[in-house]
């Protein structure tokens, strides 16, 4: 396995793949980066460690990594994911680097979500062995992992990938065709649309539209899902309701006017503690710590429920 | 308190409300209810006790329920929850016979998640006290609550009834107009409406859309609802993304044909093995009490990062 990029992120899916067994050439673009590089990974792996996800010590791992600046230690990956920033000539240039070195087969993602996958597929010579592979933080402990195929992707590849991240202990979905937004995105993009609405029009705070989202929605959902909640409550019923309300939920376009001002005046939420709510610096802190440990605790309790899932075969029509 | 109707969810209620203190008339507007009350009311008690949310014994607790048929024992309730099937006739009824006997101050409050509140408020003598009490369940293991105002209700009341529930271990919602779904199935409808445009549309499977509600969405929904997580993301740049993809999102007002079919050949789920997935009658129970077993995972979490919420000065405008 190849890493192209060693920031927090890249640095992060180097441990993922490196404590599912893998060893990784782990490629740092920037000289900067292959200095910050040990430390980040020790610093990671660290943590996977207090999280008992690892089978081995950091310093067994540490050596089932190679650091490297050369393009040519690639050479015998069968997968290159590229994690460096989001500039499209940048990855461009990355892609042409890579391709320079592996072999034809060599599958390349892309950890990209800010840019469509087809679009950056133009780069590649091969595109067909390129997609969308991206990671949720911190990327060894989490289990979600969207894979994304291009206009050209070969979707059998796409498959495979999916197949082999299933060793690395997460639950990946496949988009075959490249959408904007992606699966979540879009899914959540849909709620907050509604969710706007109904502070605009209805007279919701948006502490009470977080609090049905929290205790509610979030009561299942990491059991169940969507459509799989559906078959608890009841189908058929769920779906005749559904119908009957679509017509109802929001089309809006816009942004509320209050929502305008929070772009406007730059109201960068927790990192500078004015959002939809505000937050004092050690507030600040204590977020990130709090979502840190939640994941923590959200991961586990996963694994816990882990077998309630549709077997393949039971899937309807879809 | 007195809550009228022992069916299932009633009798959860009686136990929330009598866990948390208060003394209950439990009033069975049928014989065979009254005849099954005292079962439900021991199972759930005893449920109650295994999650260690009791303080007393069952016994203790059974005594402070006075069980009976007739409405002059609810003269002295400062709040009657109606909690009968969902037939406006019926309620109508009972809200006259509830309203023939209580002081002209109490608070009568409907169970309904099918009829509107302004709709059902017609019926009062006194329609200002009157407002949907909106509970999930099992009433006495789940933090949500939703409080809706019917056109004529007096919000002052709703939001004392809002302040009450805090003692019931409840994070209320308050929503001041009555709008139809309420606002979690708002929300959970405008999800579903883009996940059915996404598996119609971009061949993303159903599995895969589950698969990204439960570990992406799951992953942070019960720590942060929604809001709380743009603020957490960087608000102003999630903000600019939701803005430019709102046109993007499905404003369909149909089913898929997939789904038409689920309505047509009434797929009931786990209830009759066949939904969106199919469930043999062993997995149908199975999930029942995953279920079961879920919801104490999370009401315990949610008591872990209680917490981590907004303080009253803190919400902008809104």
């Amino acid at each position: 396995m190849g890493v192209i990029g060693l920031g927090l992120m890249g640095s992060s899916i180097v441990t993922s793949l490196v404590i599912s067994g893998h060893q990784v050439v782990a490629l740092a673009p920037i000289a900067a980066d292959l200095e910050q590089a040990p430390g980040y990974l020790r610093r990671h792996l660290e943590r996977a460690q207090s999280l008992d996800i690892t089978d081995r010590s950091v310093d067994y791992y540490m050596d089932r990594i190679t650091l490297t600046e050369s393009y040519q230690d690639l050479k015998k990956c069968a997968l290159v994911l590229e994690c460096v920033i989001e500039d499209r000539h940048i990855k461009a240039a990355v892609y042409d680097k890579i391709e320079s070195q592996v072999a034809e087969k060599t599958i390349i993602g892309t950890n990209t979500s800010a840019i469509p996958i087809s679009s950056l597929q133009q780069y590649l010579k091969y595109p067909r062995r390129f997609m969308g592979i991206h990671w949720a933080e911190p990327a060894y402990a989490t289990r979600f992992l969207e894979i994304t195929c291009g206009a050209e992707t070969d979707t059998e590849l796409a498959r495979e990938v999916s197949v082999l991240a299933e060793n690395w202990n997460k639950e990946p979905t496949l988009l075959q065709k490249d959408i904007r937004g992606f699966i979540t995105n879009r899914l959540m993009y849909a709620i907050y649309r509604e969710a706007l609405s109904i502070q605009e029009n209805d007279g919701v705070s948006l502490r009470d539209l977080d609090k049905a989202a929290r205790y509610d929605m979030g009561s299942w959902i990491p059991l169940m899902g969507i459509f799989q909640r559906l078959d608890y409550m009841g189908t058929q019923t769920e779906m005749k309701t559904i119908r009957a309300l679509m017509s109802k939920l929001s089309n809006r376009t816009n942004l509320p006017e209050t929502m305008e001002d929070i772009v406007r005046d730059e109201y960068r939420g927790i990192h500078n503690g004015k959002g939809h709510f505000n937050y004092s610096p050690k507030e600040c802190e204590k977020w990130k710590e709090a979502f840190s440990r939640f994941n923590r605790d959200m991961y586990f309790l996963s694994e816990k429920y882990a077998e309630f899932k549709p077997s393949k075969k039971e899937e309807i029509k879809s």
